[in-house]
């Protein structure tokens, strides 16, 4: 259960107990994984005033993925409420944690949509993570790198709450000995993690993989290194890639807002040369 | 929220206020759809006994699915509570209703799953759809029809809570002003409907499409059908069929097993002829 040191704020009712259960057996969030989330960083300076990373890309992306899913989203009204559960996280004296929005379409008999804000202690040493790097294994996605092109229905590029294939295939790579997965379309494109965004770099080139008709999620976090790197003498490309690409390419990062980018330095068994200078100047772009 | 009348069990707790909030924030159900689920057609007899229709077809299958997720399942505890639970339902003096099994991964912190019954008055006029047949329309899957062939971490076959594009589905069929919407692969393949099975007559053949490699659920309901339909002069095959197919069929039916089988009587815009003897036929081999 959510430690006592937990902040849990609910859309509609402010903070409460973390602990306490939330959600009804017919909420549609439980019974369907109707709904989407973010997952966010938040940081606490060293005047105990608490931020969180990247705010408004994870707010806009979530009214993206309401408006998908027709569940009503009042901007507003959550930015207040993550006002109150991230002053309340100050004030534990507690520092750097994640926070997490949820939203679903809650109790099929009321049709009021569930929200909630909860922050957490972070759940690892991402810190000694990003220090040792990850071991990744491919997987197949069962998709067609442009299955979502005019489907609107699969929900493509939308954080839903439906994710039991992504915590299915996390295991699978705990099974391969692996610490995470890229996923793989049916045509043999590079798509996504199941929890991140995949970046690679080429000479002095970042490229990652295009969104849109691959179903991919916006990544925030890749989104803002995209729009630092330039300044910093980068190019940057949306590009279709093959397993193969990412092999020969000069570096390969997994990029998450909670556990930022952490570059791959074993892919399918095949050990990767570190590069510890871009690796730093990246995870620095990335606000790491 | 749940009705006050119906009836909610928890694995570990029993009975219970059907209006409590079960599901704290953590709840891996909850935030990533990671459990899976059973929905049961309850009966009351005319004194006053309750049943479930295929309670041990549903407990395999469940069964299946919380192996697939490497969650726990004792099918003891479950059918206990089970019987607890319609006990109290038939208490109640309602009649017929839907009951649904609902198993989660629980709380990350804890690592015990929860596990709910919950038993609620059918939600509409299945008997009245029944008559009146159903518009359907076809909408693509964006996967091909042997995707899951050698992936079991796409949890093919798996009934998870992760029914967010299954929901997005049926509100596009809506959309199109049809009752419900029937599956296609990229290969042009007939899978299944967002919550039943697809079957079809040709002569006094009856066809599905085959589990395993399509991903899709096997239903209890079908599997029901296609066991009685043979000692009534039925042939049963498993078929991977085109929408073409379908429309030269005889008869289609989307079945599940809280609503039954029902004949779709416009496919694609496309108005069918509806053979009444037969339906007849099918819904009460199906039980209904």
């Amino acid at each position: 259960m959510p430690e006592s040191s937990d902040v849990l704020a609910v859309l509609g009712d402010g903070l409460v107990d973390p602990v306490t259960p939330v959600a009804r057996v017919d909420d549609a969030g439980l019974t369907r994984g109707d709904g989407c989330f973010e997952g966010c960083r938040v940081l606490v300076d060293s005047h105990g005033r608490g931020s969180v990373d990247k705010l408004d890309a994870h707010l806009a992306r979530m009214s993206r993925s309401a408006a998908a899913l027709d569940i009503a989203f009042d901007v507003d009204a959550w930015r207040r409420l993550v006002t109150d559960a991230v002053t309340a996280w100050a004030a534990t004296g507690q520092g750097e944690a994640a926070m997490k929005l949820l939203l679903s379409r809650g109790p099929a008999s009321t049709g009021a949509p569930t929200g909630l804000v909860w922050i957490t202690a972070l759940s690892a040493d991402y810190s000694g993570l990003r220090r040792r790097g990850l071991t990744v294994v491919t997987l197949a996605r069962g998709v067609g790198s442009d299955a979502f092109a005019d489907s609107p229905w699969l929900l493509g590029s939308v954080k839903t709450l439906s994710y039991a294939i992504n915590m299915a295939a996390q295991r699978e790579a705990a099974r391969r000995g692996a610490d995470d997965a890229i996923f793989v379309s049916t045509d043999g494109m590079v798509l996504e993690s199941p929890t991140g965004s995949v970046v690679w770099a080429a000479g002095r080139t970042l490229h990652t993989t295009p969104t849109g008709a691959t179903g991919i999620l916006a990544g925030t976090t890749q989104q803002l290194l995209f729009h630092r790197a330039p300044s910093a003498g980068w190019q940057v490309r949306e590009t279709l890639a093959t397993v193969d690409d990412l092999h020969e390419a000069d570096v390969v990062w997994i990029i998450s807002s909670v556990r930022g980018p952490v570059d791959v330095v074993e892919l399918d068994g095949k050990t990767r040369q570190r590069q510890p200078d871009t690796d730093a100047e990246i995870r620095r772009l990335c606000g790491f």
